[in-house]
């Protein structure tokens, strides 16, 4: 079934696993994430590595007006997000699960809840109901969330964007409201510490992989 | 107040006060819109004509998103038209009003409604739910429906969008929508019979406008 994971343990990896990656920019989630879909791939895992927003023709649109456009109203942000998460759910993620691949996603529905409801103050019941709406109810297996001090991630930064200007309280926000949901669902994530050199980074998350047996 | 209208009964006319237009594409909208405009405009009344979706820079892009792009999801058609509802509101029909004009929108929050709700079957309450959030509560004084039978507007066609070519039993259930919600609210709503020539029609939106007095 279309997002059903499946778990086949003779391999030692998942395949048909829809993963996600969270946490601020700077912490080397697209680094992280190169590394860990060659590792899969070099064990003959299919995988799929995506990001909101902007995957494909039609996110890179979206991407386009949500980062590098004028600054928008909070609900007009919010919406563009959730257009973005639906399309790229029905379009991309559900497809490549039914295909037996491995899905690698760089940030998805919770940095929704963390970057619109603790950072910016939606409320963050209406925000779950809406990321429902636009996953059809797809939840990540496991979601790797990228933690490091605020400061450091900033000053990692090279070519920062819309959000990435944000003052360092927003930045703060964005970094416990990332905690607080992993305390929230810890089954589902795993936290790593993005202040260690990106070897290591990655070395903990084929780690949690190969350990981990979600509960499917 | 923003978005509070109010009537100046000694012009007969209406100031700062938010007027919609629905229908379906074929049914003569702008150029009622414009022939009323230019009315209200000789008797001095300062008027903005908009539209939905594209109004301005941002709208433009997600109009061109919704319509001339790829067949989309249908929720993902829904958060770009409530993304650039919530950017319109606020940043190009609460600012004008509160200058004191008269707004003329070609299609706003009911268009969703009925295109969305009625005839691509969402739920209508939670589509009711969604507009509120993208308008924050702001409602048309007076919506104006064109209303005409399917085949006579989609015949006047001459440059058929992606939400035109839907096949007739779609259009037939937009009518029948924009009927249903005008005897929902039925003082906030005229109907219009959009079979007339232009020049009727023009006139009946005038003398409806002359002779409204809305419970404000």
């Amino acid at each position: 079934m279309t997002g059903t994971p499946s778990f086949y343990p003779d391999a030692g990896y998942l395949a048909s696993v829809f993963i996600t990656f969270e946490g601020p920019e700077g912490a080397g989630k697209s680094t992280a994430i190169r590394a860990v879909a060659e590792s899969l791939e070099s064990r003959g895992t299919q995988v799929l590595v995506t990001r909101e927003p902007g995957a494909g023709d039609f996110g890179f649109k979206i991407r386009e007006l949500l980062l590098h456009g004028d600054d928008l109203p909070i609900w007009t942000e919010l919406f563009l997000f959730l257009a973005d998460r639906s399309h790229h759910v029905e379009r991309i993620i559900r497809p490549a699960l039914s295909a037996g691949k491995t899905v690698l996603c760089d940030r998805h529905a919770d940095s929704t809840l963390v970057y619109q409801g603790y950072a910016r103050g939606l409320d963050l019941e209406n925000l779950r109901e809406l990321n429902l709406i636009a996953t059809g109810g797809l939840k990540p297996t496991l979601t790797f969330l990228l933690d490091l001090p605020v400061e450091i991630g900033l000053a990692r930064l090279q070519n920062p964007d819309r959000l990435d200007r944000e003052p360092l309280e927003f930045h703060q926000k964005v970094r416990s409201g990332f905690l607080a949901e992993s305390r929230r669902e810890p089954e589902r994530w795993q936290v790593i510490d993005a202040s260690l050199p990106p070897e290591k980074i990655v070395d903990q998350i084929l780690i949690a992989l190969a350990n981990d047996r979600p509960p499917i």
